[in-house]
Formats: C-alpha cells, structure tokens, sequence
C-alpha cells in the first residue's frame, strides 16, 4: 500500500473492469509523471461521459446527436434493420461493409438471473419502429428485420424471444445471423455444438 | 468509431500503459453505464494526483506527508539504506518482511539512451544523507547502503556507479542484492545469465 492520493488513484482505477492491481499502479504512476495537459483531456472526457452520453433516437445507438450517423444517412436502406445487443456490435457488423441498412441496438441481451426482462431493453422502441409509430417517418415499410444478438445463451433466448413476438407483423421476414464454422478455423478443433450448428445449416451448393 | 464524447473518452483510456482499444472501449462502457458517484471519485482521484502527490523530503518515497512512514517509524534502523529505482521496489522490498532500515528512491536508473544521466535521480540527495548534510538529524552514522536497482542492464550499470561513488565513503559497507536461481524455479529452465550468476555467487554451507 502506498500513502495518500496515489494510494487512491490505484483503488479507483483497480475498480475498473479488466485493470488488476498491478496495472493500476503502472497507471498511477504514469499519470503522476504525465503532462498535466493529458490528465486534463482525460478529466474533461470523463465529465463529459458523466453529464450525459446521447443516444440515437431511433436506434438507441451511442450518438453525437439526436439521430446517429447510420440513421441519419440517406443512402442506407430504411427497410431493413438489424438488432443487436451493444453499440459495440454495430461496429462489429460496420466492419463486414455488407450491411447497408439500419440498426436497433437492444442495451443487452434477456438475463433473468441478472434480472434483465423484456422491459429492461429496448424491445418496446422496435415494436414501435416496426408498427410505423417510431421516431422516423421513412419507416413504415420495413421488410427484414435480422437478428444478431450474441451466439450465446442469453442471445439466444433473446432471438427466440424477439422471433416470436415479431411473426405478429404480416409480410416481415425475420432472419438471423448464421451459425457454423469460422473462416479460417479448423474442422477438428470446432466445439461439438458449432460443428453441430454448421451441420444443421449446411447449405446446398 | 463510436461518436462523440464517448470516443473522446476511448482515446483517452486507449492512451494509458497497458490499455488496448479493446479494454479502452469495454471501460468507457462501464464508466457510462456506472454511477455518477463512481466517475466522481475516480476524477477527484485524479484531481489530487494532478495537483501535485508529496514525495519524503528523506527517501524520496510516495508520503502523505513531508516524512514517508518508514522514515518517520522511530523502530527502524536509520544506518541501513536500501536504495531502490522506484516506490513500487519499496513495496516489494516491505514485502519480504525481511529489511527494518530505510529506504531511497532513485526515481529510475541510469539509462543513457532513454536521457536518463546521474543527474536525473535522486544521487545528490543520497550523498547528502551519507555526508550527513541530509534532511534527517539521526543519519550521520549510516553503516550500510544496500544497492537494489533491477537486475538488468540499466540497474546494473546504476549499482555500478553508485558503487565507485560510495567507496569514497570511510567505514561505509556497500552491498548488493544476490542475484541467482529464483526459489521454486527449476534448474534447467533458468537462462544462462541467472545460472552464471547464481554459479558465481556460490555460497559455502
């Protein structure tokens, strides 16, 4: 244990996820020896997170502005949209460049032993979105929805939840991301229940 | 990229030692989603670390106060000095629960190529404290200075120098940390330099 303010500094910054011990006092003592200029930029980012981060009305997407980029772009498909769990998988989905639609992004995935319900993501919003009632007014005719939550557990019964309520909407096709091998992978080292998803969605050629 | 502040805050995160892109994105996403008081302190944290930390008038040590709190224990021995390059090396040498002396801090080692010369640690302030012009009054009879920089080129070069200023010293016993074999390593993996070292240091039983 160090004394005083830099002692405090590790505490704080060993409660952030994924930062143990040692890496908080590496980063103590570099901040102590930083241009007080960067500690500043980082102060300033982190009041500015804490006032308040904006959020895409549409998508709930993490936003500069009332409408984030990818809904506020005119030359991306307003009929299809695909929902994820985190803004992070926007990115992810952005970094394939073969999604020219729109998103809807959840705030997470169903977890009722973490206590996460329907009501805890934003599943009311795409009802809305889907039913013509939303924020945008170019969206009645949504087509597709996909569905790219997580291949886990949770993201799973998250699909499976959101299929069901979504057969409600005549003429909406709902599909989901494809589940098998990755590219680049090796067919003896797939876990049983990837090969068994790469299986049971084999494709005719 | 994200948009906005919460980008800013990513780049910031994504600037300190050991923080990829990845962990910066996945604390920013914590510190969004985490109560406002917990941004608070780590900020304040920040803030009194900004402001200036207090280092041991003595040993050069991270303090709460003017004294750091193994200098000012009256328990332990003022004519023992164990001279370490950084606070963190105090902790590890407290660990050990084997030194009662004091301690000084070089504030790195010499590093020529890094700009780092005798002048830019704390040396002036360790012959002070051997001729007894230090700031302590009970440190004029200091028997021994163990040296215990790093054992690799920088610390060694710095023991180095060190040892050719210390001689000067009359009655000043100048020791250095034992390199060798690490307890429960295992013989046939120690590299070559550890093995010539511990070889070297040989001891009789």
């Amino acid at each position: 244990m160090f004394e005083g303010p830099v002692q405090d500094l590790i505490d704080e910054l060993g409660r952030l996820p994924g930062v143990g011990p040692k890496s908080a006092q590496r980063i103590a003592f570099h901040l102590l020896a930083a241009d007080p200029a960067d500690v500043s930029r980082l102060q300033d980012a982190l009041q500015k997170v804490k006032q308040g981060v904006l959020f895409c009305d549409l998508c709930g997407n993490v936003s500069a502005s009332e409408r984030c980029r990818y809904c506020a772009d005119a030359r991306r498909d307003p009929t299809i949209v695909c929902v994820v769990e985190e803004p992070k998988d926007v990115l992810a989905v952005e970094r394939t460049r073969e999604f020219k639609g729109r998103y809807h992004v959840l705030g997470g995935a169903l977890d009722p032993l973490a206590g996460v319900g329907p009501d805890g993501l934003r599943i009311r919003e795409l009802l809305a979105r889907l039913g013509g009632t939303g924020p945008a007014s170019d969206e009645a005719d949504i087509s597709e929805v996909i569905i790219a939550t997580d291949p886990n557990t949770e993201g799973e019964a998250t699909a499976t939840y959101l299929v069901r309520l979504l057969r409600d909407f005549p003429g909406l096709s709902v599909t989901r991301l494809a589940s098998g091998l990755p590219m680049g992978g090796d067919l003896e080292f797939a876990d049983e229940l990837t090969l068994g998803r790469a299986l049971s969605g084999r494709r005719a050629l």
